[in-house]
Parts: C-alpha cells; sequence; structure tokens
C-alpha cells in the first residue's frame, strides 16, 4: 500500500495483497452461503435510461461507446450502455427480467465492481469492489429478514479482520412518525436536515429546520433530541417516549427497530445499536436503515448500509419490496491493508519449492510435486538445476518456508528455511503445518 | 440456458447457473494455486494509447466518458480511459509498473471479465470472463516453463467438468525456419495464409501462398504437408525430417515441441498433441503456441489459447519475455450449461430449512441455525409460522433437501423430503451426507 495508483481512484493491489482481499472476500462468501443467500452476477453495463432513471446522476456515471463506432451514433441513445454505479439498480433489473425463473423470497449476495466517475480521495475510488446481500420478495416481505439481515451483516464483519465495529440502525417510520407526532409535515425535509448532523453540527441543523423546514424552535429541539438516542438495547423506546411525542406511524417504528435490537442485543452483543441520528441518503428505504462505523476508523465513513425498500423493483402492477446491505470491500481492504490488520505470509501460494539436482531430475521432481498437489499442499518446481544455495534464495526471497531435495539415492529430504532444520520425508505422506498451508496472518 | 441475454452479448446466469460457472473457477483457482500462481486483478480500464498501442483496433474497445463531463473534452484525448479487451495487456502494463515489487520469473494467475463491442455469435460475447495464468521473467525465462504451462493446464482442463479436450501444440520458430529452409522469406505471411487452413480447405490456401506470398507450388504443398503433421508423441519429429527441409531455427523448434510433447504424452497422455497446423493470429507469440478444442465441440472454437513471447512489455532496455494461456471461462460455461455437463443440486447454497413451530420460536430456530453454521452446514431459518406443509413446501421448491423440526419438549427431528425419512437429531453433531453439501452434480 505504500504504492500509488499509476490511475487516480483505480487502485490495484500487488499479490500479497490481493491475498487479503481474496480472505475478505471468501470470508463473506462463506457466511453469506451458510446463511443461504446464492450469488449472482450481473453485467457490468445497463442502459443509460436505467441508470439515470432515479436520477442518480450525481454518481457520476461512465458512459461507454464502441471506438469503432460513429461517435454521434451513441451520443443521445436511451438505450446507449453505461457502468454500473451500485449492484442495486442492476439487481432491481435482475429480479425484474427473471422473477418467472426465481423462488421468492429471493436471497441473494453479489460482490462484484462498480464504478463512479467521482473525484477520487481517501476511501473513495472510481472503481470498487461492493459486496451485497439483500432479501427479495414478490409483493410482500416479511420483517424478520429486516433482523436477519442485521444479524447476518453482523455475523459477517465479525469474521473478517477489521475489529470492532457499530452496525447503526434505525427506522424511517419511527423517524417519520415521530416528525409528523410533532406537527412537521415535510418529514424527508427534516430527515435531510437532520443526515447532516455530523458534518456541521446540532447548531446548524437547527437552523436550517427553522429556516428552511418551518419548524418552531422547540420541533428544531425535539427532532435534535430524537436524533441523540443511542442505546444498545430497547432502552431507547423509553427515551423516545420520554419526548411526549405520539403517531400511529411512530409506534410502529418503534416496534420494528426494538425487534432488531433485541435480537441483535442477544445474538451480537455490543455490535449493534439503535441510533436515532441514522438518516441515509437514499429515497428509496421505508423502514429499517443501516450504517456500520469502524471503531477508531470512524473518518472512513459507512463501510457497510442499507435498509427496507417497499419497491425498489416493479413491473405493472407487482412490486418487490426487499431488505439489504452494501459493504464497500475495497474501503476496507485498502484500510486493512493500511494498518496492516492482517497480512499474508507470503507473496504466493507455493508451500514447497521443489530443488533440482540436476535438469535431468525435472521429471522425477514433477512426480514429488504431484504427490505433494494431491494432498493440496501448494509447490512450485525449479526450472533449471542452478546451484542449491541459489534455488533456496529464490524461495526465500518469495516467502516459501519449505524446499524439498531429492537425493542420487531417492530418498527426500524436506527444510524448513526459516528454522534451517532438514528432515527426511515421504512425498505420498509428507504434510506442512496447518499455519503454512493458510497464507493469511493476523 | 433456455433464457436470451436480456442485452445480446451480455450473458446473466440465473443461480444454479452461476454456482456452476463458480464451481469452474474455484475449480481453477485451485489448481493454479497448488502449481505456485498468485492471483492479481487489474483495473478495468486501460488508456486507450496503451489498448490501441498494438493495433488491436480490430477487437472493438469499448471507450468511457463521464456522462457529466464536457463531451468534446475526452474525445481526442489518449489518456481517455477504455476497458480491456484481454488480459494480456493490463498485466504487461502491471509488470512493468510494478517491477520493483515483484519476484521474478512472477507467475500469475487472473480471471475477470473482458469486454468486446464485436457482433455475438454463439460461443462470442461482448462481456466475458478470461482466466489467464503467465510466468514472465525479468530479462529471460528458462524454456522449461514453455513445458510446465502445457502441464498445469492440462491439470486445470481435466479437473474441469467438460469432457475430452486436446490441447494442440506447436513452435513458431518450427514453423519459420522450415519456411526459410524451403526459402520462402516471409514466414509471417506463409503463418497467415496457413491460420485460414480449417476456414477455408487446403486449396485455396496453396493458391494464396502461390498467388499472394509467392510461393511456387511445391513449396506451397511442403507448406500444406508440414500443417497436416499431427501427433500425440515425438514422432512428429521423424516426419517433418522426411519432408527433407533444413534450417537452423528449425532445429530448435523441433527441440523445443519434442520437450513439450515428450512431458506431456507422460504426464498428461492423450490430452496433449503436436499439430503443425496450429499458427495464432498475434504477432507477439515467438516459439511455444497453444490452442485448445473440446473434443466433440469443436466448432466452439479454441477454449485456450496462447505461446511464448520474446518481450511483451518491454522498459527501456529492459524486456520481460512470458509465457501463458488464457481459458475462455464464459465460451466453456455457456457450453456445460447448454449440455448440462454439470448441473447444481438446488438454486440456493442452504442444505437445511429450520421450520418454525410458533413465532415465538424464532430465537431457538436460530440458535439451531448458528449451531448447524458453526459446522460449516449452510441453513435458513423460515421467516415466520405458516402451516408445517407450507414450510416444507417453500424448502422443496429450492430444492433445499433437509428441514428441521424443533418440537415442544426441545427435541430436535430432520426429515429429508427426498426420501421422506424423518429421524431425531441434534444441532451439535448432526450432519447431512457428504454429497449434499457440496452442490455441483456431475
Amino acid at each position: 500500500m505504500a504504492r500509488k495508483a499509476s490511475l487516480s481512484g483505480f487502485p490495484e493491489w500487488l499479490p500479497a495483497e490481493r491475498v487479503v482481499e481474496q480472505h475478505v472476500l471468501d470470508t463473506l462468501r462463506r457466511v453469506f452461503e451458510l446463511h443461504g443467500f446464492a450469488n449472482i452476477e450481473t453485467r457490468a453495463v445497463e442502459t443509460r435510461a436505467q441508470l439515470l432513471r432515479k436520477g442518480e446522476i450525481d454518481k457520476e456515471v461512465y458512459g461507454l461507446s464502441r471506438l469503432a463506432a460513429d461517435p454521434d451514433e451513441e451520443k443521445n441513445d436511451p438505450n446507449a450502455l453505461a457502468l454500473h454505479f451500485d449492484l442495486t439498480v442492476p439487481f432491481a433489473r435482475y429480479v425484474v427480467e427473471n422473477a418467472g425463473h426465481l423462488a421468492f423470497p429471493f436471497r441473494r449476495y453479489q460482490m462484484q465492481k462498480v464504478w463512479r466517475g467521482e473525484r477520487p480521495q481517501d476511501g473513495r475510488f472510481r472503481e470498487f469492489t461492493q459486496a451485497d446481500i439483500d432479501v427479495v420478495g414478490d409483493g410482500s416481505l416479511p420483517f424478520s429478514y429486516d433482523v436477519e439481515l442485521a444479524l447476518t451483516i453482523a455475523d459477517a464483519l465479525s469474521a473478517l479482520p477489521i475489529g470492532d465495529f457499530r452496525l447503526r440502525v434505525n427506522n424511517r417510520k419511527l423517524a417519520e412518525g415521530f416528525y409528523r407526532g410533532l406537527g412537521l409535515e415535510d418529514p424527508d425535509a427534516v430527515l435531510r436536515a437532520i443526515d447532516k448532523l455530523e458534518k456541521i453540527g446540532a447548531e446548524k441543523v437547527a437552523e436550517i429546520l427553522t429556516t428552511e423546514v418551518g419548524a418552531t424552535a422547540a420541533q428544531a429541539q425535539a427532532a435534535l433530541d430524537l436524533a441523540g438516542i443511542c442505546t444498545s438495547d430497547t432502552s431507547f423506546v423509553e427515551q423516545v417516549r420520554a419526548l411526549g411525542v405520539e403517531h400511529e406511524l411512530l409506534e410502529t417504528g418503534l416496534d420494528e427497530l426494538s425487534q432488531v435490537i433485541a435480537a441483535a442485543s442477544k445474538r451480537a452483543p455490543g455490535n449493534v445499536v439503535a441510533d436515532l441520528s441514522i438518516a441515509r441518503g437514499l429515497d428509496y428505504y421505508t423502514g429499517t436503515v443501516y450504517e456500520t462505523v469502524l471503531v477508531g476508523h470512524e473518518s472512513l465513513g459507512s463501510i457497510c448500509s442499507g435498509g427496507r425498500y417497499e419497491s425498489l423493483a416493479s413491473k405493472g402492477k407487482k412490486t418487490y419490496p426487499g431488505v439489504g446491505l452494501s459493504i464497500g470491500v475495497t474501503r476496507l481492504v485498502s484500510r486493512i491493508l493500511a494498518e496492516e490488520l492482517v497480512t499474508a505470509a507470503r507473496s504466493v501460494p507455493s508451500v514447497v519449492y521443489v530443488t533440482l539436482a540436476n535438469d535431468e531430475a525435472w521429471h522425477e521432481a514433477q512426480d514429488v510435486a504431484a504427490a505433494l498437489r494431491e494432498r493440496g499442499i501448494a509447490c512450485e518446481v525449479a526450472a533449471s538445476a542452478e546451484k542449491f544455495g541459489k534455488q533456496i534464495k529464490y524461495a526465500d526471497r518469495r516467502g516459501i518456508p519449505f524446499v524439498w531435495f531429492t537425493h542420487a539415492d531417492g530418498t527426500h529430504e524436506v527444510k524448513d528455511i526459516r528454522s534451517g532444520e532438514q528432515l527426511s520425508a515421504d512425498p505420498a505422506s509428507w504434510t506442512p503445518p496447518a499455519e503454512d498451508l493458510t497464507n493469511v496472518v493476523s
């Protein structure tokens, strides 16, 4: 991570860094599949019309055009292609297109690159990998999935080498009900102001609420009091009630958020909190909303966000409600690498380097390698019979821990080049210590 | 695979199809890593100047431009971006940029999507996944890697559910030496004509050789005789010698190809042949060239091609010779799916569906699920306590083989819904048969 990307915003990892990224992706895949999520991939491109439908032009979409094509041909064509900027819009299209082939509620995870032409900065890239999980229903989706998704993502993040995290959960119904109960009739405008709380502070939010949203000083203060509530158990309910606001939607929201926090405080204690300041920018969330910070790395922003949407996708009268979260894998990996939270033991998968006593020994060495690979031990055979010292140095330079020797009498020895210990070994049965088989060091 | 891609040339798989694609990618990754290849990924974009450097404009490159940018801004900018059309050009750039951080010979595999704006047709896509392996040296690279790469790729393809394949190997030095020995002074032109043999037949190739390349009828016939040689052992050497042509480069080529075929006939018998008709279109190959056909699916074209290049990448006086192969994963997977060579047992990873006797049992069911996941058994918990019949039907519709019941007295039973067998079980120890844990059926 000392190196600078040769193209700003488009990070590339060295082999040992990629080992860490693969470890993250493998871990997420394992946890998601253990929770019954099926994998899909969608194409990298959508039509521009599809991508711009929700007015997300601020995402700085990258348009595509064939260099060989007439430059004017695609300029104003709504079916011209562009790179997706997230995995939610393509997933919504995929669900509608393939609804007849999917079993609902459809649980899927998706780990792919996305592109945004934004100005690159710390933690923000132009090409990056997201890992999304969503459950989508056909017409309806039980609320218990909002709870399950929080638990699944807590399980996934706990399995990653990222230290402590906080999944901060709120509920749009709770907030909207509270604002309406207060007498504020434009809850979206209130939410947009509250969303700026961390950035601009309470005083300026209050100013926006009174001057732009039409709140009284007391209403503004109540909205800020609500946003100030943050508990790791369901005690937030009493704190909200103490503010003395009543509304039916508020009750629904309190009940829903309680269910998430009650389950999480039991199954993922300490990792999930009710944080009533969470607003989430996107319009399409209708209930639960999630954001996640890495403890000690709050400046990184949210590493995993999402929520419940009543109709992300629709076709005619059919709607597909869902609940999902998206992990910013590249943002996480760049931080793991920068802080060396985990590292690769070596830049190559090989555990054993099979040396050559002479060039004629190449076939015999391949037999040794085949026997080791048969038992899942990654290895390389020397390309030519250089002096043993040179062959050992080659292995050492790559961090390959073991060097294999086959003697003229047909016996074998294997040397741990870290300790210098050299023992006789049988290619059909010798096995390295388990910690050398994996290539990730915490 | 019954469905048509909603955007021509951009295939998307259903969850059960993606299981097959993941199986292919996982298998390739396992074999490549067992052979000591490290993984890297490069960014999806290169500068247009980089991509068009080798005059590959016929690949129909997709250019990128930010929709928010001034449309004229990027039109003539050589630093404007475009999507890569293969993994070789980006890899060459990566090696030059990171040479100081890599241990040479550098062995890497890379499995990523690439894009080409070609007209889509059977086996040809606009977005598709390639899996490449290459070994690259700093200044020089021993020939034995040409042998090793053939064996590695034969190992990888043998591990895939694709049936019989033929890795067809030739050598540019052999061909060039032969043509020069014949007195033909433009060996590239001869190769280009021979490359058309399968498409247009011997008669028309002879016509091109005599009318366009300046060969006599006898020279054309000799070139065709050479291309007609195909052996699964080193007997091709005698057959070439019988044609009575002599040239130093021919000798080098015969020796190199013999080494590949001798090793392969021993270690991958039947899968690798010396096929002297193989020409490979690309200019940069300088020795060994590889192509691969699926036996019985020859119309699919080559599913895995590559060769030796003396200087794919260079920087100043430094050159990086290499040898590598590229597998057309999407082409292979589309055929595997169409022919149902393997299928997924189910469209979800879940092996067990944990039912609910009543809504209060949700937490207890999560305990069961957690115990199963702890031992690597993927499972889902029912979202609500519908009638058992409905819950079982839900599992059945997804192909989940086992349904879990927790009774009021705290005992558990698990039912195999295929056989109807229902047995008492302990969440801490019950394990499904191994064949149900994996989701791929041959």
